[in-house]
């Protein structure tokens, strides 16, 4: 049987990081250890070095947003093809820290690129390649970014004004709510609140799919 | 006023590099003199970047078709936004080697992607923009094969199978044939017939457009 891909999705200081380690707790309580873990962009040799030309800073040269979009599905789809669908046909299932909804959020509602487009290009990337289950954690920008701020520096792309942020979260929100795969997690709560909403939600999702 | 962009297209072997400069040589004799030159992929320093992760090989990664096409449309946005249009806007003419048509034969031709998937992309990326001529030489690929493998070593991409080449010259005929602004040249003669004809033609171009 193949495997399933989850997605731990949210803005920088949403606690994605302690969300994928409940959810990874909560599949192996449930019996599922053969376990994969990606994160985007990024996750192989190539698709690492692409994440590296879009976070890092270009001092000479501005980077389009058109080139981080291409970029970020460029990654995606080296991803997808040589780890995240080997796994599943082996039966493993796939946490993944951000996947697709990220590039409607920042590069979608962020940057502005129209909506419509954006999931034109998705369909033409990814095809119907879809996670079976996202967990998006909703923070207000505010505090997520005050979080993160004090965990280091910021890459090139938190390094956005907080209206950036404002649209990125609009855009999860405006996905979230229309699409039955998505799970919103309040990450505003206490980290005990937050884990147990986890192991909530998933406990019953994996009830309904097993 | 605004300069205009040129763009020396075609298979390995072609004589590009011949054409380009019999270009360079005839804008000069029609007194334009401040012009820049451009390569794809690359041209930037993000560009050049992108260029070196698609042309070289990755021995433990398989590059998908798709990551390869993305990541020549995110280095031509880099070189069409912070090179060629500010070129352009200050009066500079640009000479290209190779442009969007290398897209529409290596990626559409020779890979395969559906011809109306590679103009919407194309549409998506560069909107309007494009050249004002583009000279096509034309070669039989068994012939400009054996041209560029007697320069040297062969890069991913020029190492496909002579099948995925002439899919790649099917399309350039294709495009050039129905395109006013693509002007082909018969890069089969000798280099004596390749360059007057390319004097001929392109004069008589400028003629036409000054």
């Amino acid at each position: 049987m193949n495997g399933k891909f989850l997605v731990v999705e949210g803005l920088e200081g949403a606690g994605k990081t302690t969300a994928i380690n409940k959810v990874l707790e909560t599949l192996k309580s449930a019996g599922i250890s053969d376990i994969a873990q990606t994160r985007e962009p990024g996750g192989t040799p190539l698709a690492e070095q692409m994440r590296t030309l879009v976070k890092q800073g270009h001092p000479d040269e501005p980077v389009t947003d058109m080139a981080e979009l291409l970029l970020m599905y460029a990654a995606r789809i080296q991803l997808v093809e040589n780890v995240i669908k080997p796994a599943l046909s082996e039966g493993k299932w796939v946490v993944g820290d951000r996947h697709d909804m990220s590039s409607q959020a920042y590069q979608g509602g962020g940057r502005g690129f129209d909506a419509n487009m954006m999931l034109t290009l998705r369909d033409m990337v990814l095809a119907d390649f879809r996670p079976a289950l996202t967990l998006y954690m909703d923070i207000d920008p505010i505090i997520g970014l005050n979080r993160a701020r004090a965990r280091g520096e910021l890459d090139r792309i938190e390094q956005n004004d907080i209206e950036f942020f404002q649209r990125a979260r609009a855009r999860y929100l405006e996905l979230a709510e229309s699409d039955d795969s998505v799970i919103i997690i309040d990450a505003s709560q206490s980290m005990e609140a937050v884990a147990h909403d986890i192991q909530n939600k998933l406990s019953e999702w994996l009830r309904h799919v097993s």
